[in-house]
């Protein structure tokens, strides 16, 4: 039976790795802070001492962490991932990077004779407690094959791209629509709040419509309501909007609405925003 | 029974005068090029020969044209509406104008003793040929009942608002949200395109996200083969975008999402494409 | 001798009527609030009772009003200008108003037997004070010519163009480059001020470059010390914004950095800033 | 008597020095192509075999190259600046780099002893040859004081800040304002063409007015005859409008106008304009 690695234990991490683990997968943890681990422990993980020592004791480790720092700092730092990794290991990243990093940690992984597969998910908290995530996977095709289990548990869908970074770029192209969606949207009820037209007409109308859509159904109402918790915070989505807008910039496409949209967020994230859900992006817009 | 008149036979009015024929209604029918009643009229529906005849022969009359000068020419010019008003009849216009446009028409039936409703739709091509639009409805509420049977052949569903204005507003808000989606996802599957992603790849991943919606999934295709055959003509939209900013201006409301989206729509209508599909502002994104 | 009337004494008409009086012409004045105009007959002018008599006793009237409403109510209202137009009058709107307002009074002015002339001008306060104003002038142009020593009593240079809207048009245009060259100056001097460099440094290096220019010189160190007393008040060049931004709608020119732009002078005036000086728009930016 | 020495002799380090020399300076040179020092070496230059030699050489060295890559380069290559720097040493770069780069160079330098000052340039060619240029200086105090005297000969005016990066981002932030002028310019003339006003009247009118400036005058009528012989490439343009709207982005200061001008660079720069003058996003705008 294979033995599996989860490194990176916070919202979405601690989802993933309980269904691993509801599925009666073999899953060594760690994370930064080790308390989180706790819950993943009473329910039968091991604990691992340092990304090294995971790495080194699975057949595949999944790595689960907030950006593109924290994702090469994981592999890069001493006890980090790649002091772990020898011939045959599988390293899985589903955190959201950019397509470099990607790349710079795929090279290092395959240097010492591992494989690796970028694999950056769509989807929030609920959908990876419901296992209902789904992954946009590049690079080693074995790989992506050996893990089709452990996938499909967490997921409801995997993509597979050839090149490492596509994985990357296909999440921030989704996310750069998903952002500017939000503002839209958010243009909208502050407008509609504006002209007197309350704000769960507006919701009614829309879920009438060709635009409806799970996002608008799900937070409208807690944003009607005020209730920003965090499911994205909203950091991150500003973070993958910057990222997308960049790779707009190297390849020459112009992004007009997705930059107005950053600069909300960006302002969003200035009033102290940042670390609840990118719906709250609505405050800014108001203010 | 009850008669009914339509006014304005263009791709929508076609559609929703042929629901109320196909339900067995009675119905008189005008348009200025007079050809279009053709097809009607071989339906069963009466020709009218001015706006005025088919009011004054009508208990309900529906007009659907498509801006708001056209709106204020059927009502105001000679042999017009207003000329055909006379007391308790009724003037459901489902054109999309701007409130002080409805207003000022709501006024003027008012003013001769008739009664007015406001019935701006939401939805295309599709939907008004399957009797599934969504009217969004304000002013007389006696009318708004009265015209319920008809609403509910031509439409799914429909709102009522007690003042003038607010459904012409609330179908502008749900528009220019349309509208933003609609440059997010081209600017999404324009990004896609030069990162060298296919976009049938971005429209399946879309697809299986918390922001899959109608719109994305009828249109995105079409878009992918260059297919921008008119449901809701991009110069339409366009002028919604413009109207929504208009209140935003008026109202306080900055709308940066929606302008730079307004910029994109007026580049498409700019190029030539102003008579094709809205998403044909793929067009002048990727150009 | 000549006699002229002047219409609106505002804080840009009381400048340029005093400015005529100081210059020996024989000037009537009239403003709505009749206070306003007490300096001015101070200074030797006559009081006019309505815009009709202003008219009527005059040989060339100018007048100088906030918005294209208030032009035209001036114009239409019951003893407005028209009632005192005959044949011959000479009527010099130096108001900023949008082309088709310029149009609609030229037409009913000539359809008296009067003469029209737009001349909406270029300058604020401080030029209008020191009869440094520039006047883009379009329409009549004996007018033009007649007018010629007044204007040169106001103003510093004055353009001609043979088509009535053509001044408000270029008004316009230079306006919408002087509002978005605004925030462009006020997103410098806030990204700056995030970065620690003082924003007395920033003036200082920019007064050595190929951009300095009067209004930043003017205004850098005002707005520096949060000084925003109104030259040009906010809620005006928002309003030049508009026009400008619908006429490139109109004309199909896309304007993504003037509707951004616009968008920030919005918020300002939304935030209560619409009475302070255009360069207020520095505080929406830095909120 | 001081020893001078200065590295990258192009269009501008060449013009520089010349300045220096005729001042009377003793300046030793270096130049990668080494044919490019000969003019300067019969002026009374000295030759340097290697950037080490000359900064071994000179007490303080100036370093003019074209970007952050060739800046980085010239400091770490073997027999590179950094294998000259000794205790006491001043290195005066006076490229213009982003602020990471001058960190990082600056800590090298002050890692073997010797003293940094950044001091990026604002003016082109002539400024240089006419010791007109301006410099951004920030880093050692002593080394800025003691370069003072070759400052002044080479520019006519310095400012001093204290944080290394402080000049890079000073650069940034005014050509930050620079390039959203310059879209603003090119919209009103784009506008004003679409409304038929003649190119050259729109430049006449804005001479008159309180926004008139250098660059204004300068590009105005070479843009309207079509001519874009680069004097600042577009491409170089927006890099800094890149690097400056990502200074924004982390130091949470939303920049609308700036990401709306931006756009018109990239879309500029895709189209095959990079190499030509940045007035060239002129021809974005209106195509």
């Amino acid at each position: 039976m294979k033995k599996y690695g989860f490194l990176g234990i916070g919202i979405m991490g601690k989802a993933m790795a309980a269904n691993l683990l509801h599925a009666g997968f073999e899953v060594m943890v760690w994370n930064r802070n080790i308390e989180r681990c706790s819950p993943l422990i009473d329910m039968g993980a091991r604990q691992g001492k340092s990304p090294a020592e995971v790495v080194a004791d699975s057949d595949i480790t999944f790595a689960m962490v907030s950006d593109p720092a924290a994702a090469e700092s994981l592999c890069f730092a001493q006890n980090g991932v790649l002091d772990g990794v020898s011939a045959g290991k599988g390293y899985v990243d589903v955190s959201t990077v950019d397509p470099e990093t990607a790349m710079k940690i795929g090279r290092a992984i395959q240097g010492k004779g591992g494989r690796y597969l970028e694999a950056p998910v769509s989807g929030s908290k609920k959908p990876a407690e419901d296992g209902a995530l789904v992954f946009l996977c590049a690079g080693d095709r074995a790989l992506y094959d050996e893990a089709g289990p452990a996938l499909q548990v967490m997921g409801k869908k995997s993509f597979y791209f050839p090149e490492i970074g596509q994985g990357a770029q296909m999440k921030l192209v989704i996310n750069m629509i998903m952002g500017s969606m939000m503002t839209a949207f958010g243009e909208g009820l502050a407008l509609g709040d504006k002209l007197g037209l309350p704000m769960t007409s507006v919701l009614d109308v829309l879920a009438q419509g060709a635009i409806n859509n799970p996002m608008f159904q799900l937070k409208g109402p807690l944003m009607a309501e005020g209730n920003f918790n965090p499911a994205f915070p909203l950091k991150h989505m500003q973070k993958d909007m910057r990222l997308a807008l960049l790779m707009g910039d190297q390849h020459g496409q112009p992004l007009h609405t997705a930059a107005a949209a950053n600069n909300a967020f960006i302002k969003a994230r200035n009033s102290g925003f940042g670390d609840e859900d990118f719906s709250a992006v609505l405050k800014a817009i108001t203010s």
